[in-house]
């Protein structure tokens, strides 16, 4: 019996139909996946398709090899997917990726910089600043495999700090705009509306105080565990 | 006969449905509560709960000891209710909180500073700067009872300034976001609506003059006097 | 027969009504107000009276002498009456005065400046900086007449300078907000979005480069002339 | 047998009417025209006609010599016309041209200054900055021709530096606003919703960082050719 991949296409379709919703998307940029752990196939967005008319059977299916599984969909999967691929096969505790080019967490990735922690917002989604990848190199950039090694730029910023991707849910890419990441597509969609949000009033901060000093351990280890880990006491149990 | 409560639940609901209809919530944060001053009981949003499916049934009532009413509702109240529970216990003259984390303000919360009053605007709802909080210490933070000392430095804040809550009914807590209040939830609703319009407006106004002293003390009393106490002559009778 | 007020009313109520809706308003503030110049008789928002709810008979009837026309609506007219009836005295060619406090432009108002012309969609609708008035003194303050003292400092602004104002449909009052005018009430409304839009732009400008000099005096005079006066040749004849 | 505009008039209006709901249309400024190349005629926006009550026969065809067409169409066409002509003339590749003042750009444009390339975002859509032109001289405001040479000075800035309308489908107008062309009228109404963000993006970026340099030659290259030319793989095929 052939596998059935319907309600992985309906949550990676409706992932994406979150973007705009949320008004993370400007133009057609951006999309999200969400992968099958077990088969290890993600569902994509298709490349350059307005959100307007996306559907959960326009949804690409994408195996780890990177080789599309239902060859007989005539849709080219997202130009990012070999981004999305590479975080999927690098972090192993994700199940899904989701990029924008929301407006804020541009400015900062454009302008090279992370975004610092300022306040509990902040550290309720993340145990530091939301950090800006390295620049990446003109090999790397015209050596015929570009959104791979953004991906290898985002994996090789974690190994080197031996930092936990579900601990820093998001990246800022050098020049180019922000992933984000999560246990599922739909947290990832909330930690992209996260990082947006965040960014406009970490913007706002600096223009108030352009030498603000990141908040306090204290404060950001009380928020990020009041929401993450056994001590965890924030939402419905 | 047993206490009813569902005209408190109603207004505790309607208050926190009016915080995303008026732009103030991102995410999930926020919440507003609504006290019964007579049988010492507030009903306070659930937490974490998605404003979208909020009912007042969903309204978790507290006591003035920090104890559920109502031990049947199994839903847990907002993280934030120690915080609540504070003011309504320093502050008799107040029915109502609300804890936002608008943008502006929240942007003004981070760099630890208070809101200068630049106009009118500001003047009509506020009797002079809208305070922020110091930091709490890490004791207060990691002492097992965070929210409730939140509402301790807020509480401090007028206690040493033997100011009225009633003529400042907002402040910044350092590091984090505002908190306002009211004769009534929903006049607290009003007030954190026009706190993150003052804050944006004020936000321009330092951009365009970084100096810009605050407005001067024959206005602010106009002003404030226009709409607060016995020569108010502002609305109608 | 009695004077009918029906269509002066409604002119009035659906300009109060179109500020909202062109996100002008904050809170409560702002009011539109249209004369019968025939008569003497303006009509104006009721004070305090929330937008949602407004219709064509909560006008209130105000003749130029400051009496209510009719004693029957028992409704307060608008707090700041004095400032439009004081404008209507000073400027017999307007029909419709509007005040807002519209962020932007309050954001100069608050910092005492006046809005640079930077640009030809300025040009369009004022033949020069969009001015601000001086501080009002503590006696016109305190001196029981405040309102009716803000519209004199608006018209010594142009007493002095002899400037027409329909060439100049705004002002900003200092530490307050802008106010417009027009040959009609809609049209001042007009202008009061053109304010705002005009300001926004203006700050945005002034990030860029704050020593920005203002327009030439030629392009200046091309685009106000290309649509006022009897050389105008935009729009439909 | 006549002519039948019908097609070209539908795809102007279609076009006109995108711009407010793309949120690029202040007041009732900016206009869209499309070109049938085989007739060598255009459809345009009639001049200060609001745009909610536009309809595709309010179009106004006019010839490349500048002629109406139809004279028994009353309505005069937008007083930007002769600048869509001068495009329209300079530029055969384009087959249309759309005038906004949307916010950020038309700030950009008041201060004089280019949009620097400062992300992907950018080089998606553009070959390098976003190009300023020099300001009219006084003769060129006042000489009667004003709208023809404002489309002199955009084709002036073209011609000077040998570059490609369609690899920089955008340009500011000193101390006005942003003119976007593309093939087809719907691709220029799609630049000019990507102008209006870059640009936003571009403020901010240089509130970060006001001496960003501009995007590595590399990364340019790369993100405009995947999807411009022959090796384009953006999008379906």
């Amino acid at each position: 019996m052939p596998a059935d991949y319907t309600e992985l296409k309906r949550e990676a379709c409706e992932a994406n139909l979150a973007l705009p919703r949320h008004g993370l998307i400007n133009l057609t940029f951006g999309n999200a996946s969400a992968i099958d752990r077990a088969r290890g196939v993600f569902a994509i967005k298709p490349s350059g398709v307005d959100y307007a008319a996306l559907k959960p059977a326009d949804m690409v299916l994408i195996d780890l090899e990177g080789r599309p599984v239902e060859p007989a969909n005539k849709l080219r999967p997202s130009s990012d997917t070999p981004t999305h691929r590479r975080l999927f096969l690098a972090f192993p505790e994700i199940g899904g990726v989701v990029h924008t080019h929301s407006s804020h967490a541009t400015a900062f990735a454009q302008a090279g910089r992370e975004i610092p922690i300022f306040g509990t917002t902040h550290a309720d989604y993340f145990f530091g600043d939301i950090p800006v990848t390295r620049k990446l190199t003109d090999a790397e950039i015209g050596g015929g495999a570009y959104e791979w090694e953004t991906g290898n730029v985002i994996v090789e910023h974690f190994g080197r700090r031996k930092k936990s991707p579900l601990d820093y849910p998001a990246i800022l890419v050098n020049r180019h705009a922000p992933f984000t990441w999560g246990p599922t597509v739909a947290k990832a969609v909330e930690v992209a509306v996260a990082v947006e949000c965040i960014a406009r009033m970490a913007l706002m901060s600096l223009q108030l105080d352009p030498s603000l000093a990141p908040i306090e351990p204290a404060l950001l280890n009380k928020h990020f565990k009041r929401k993450h880990g056994p001590g965890a006491y924030y939402g419905q149990p």
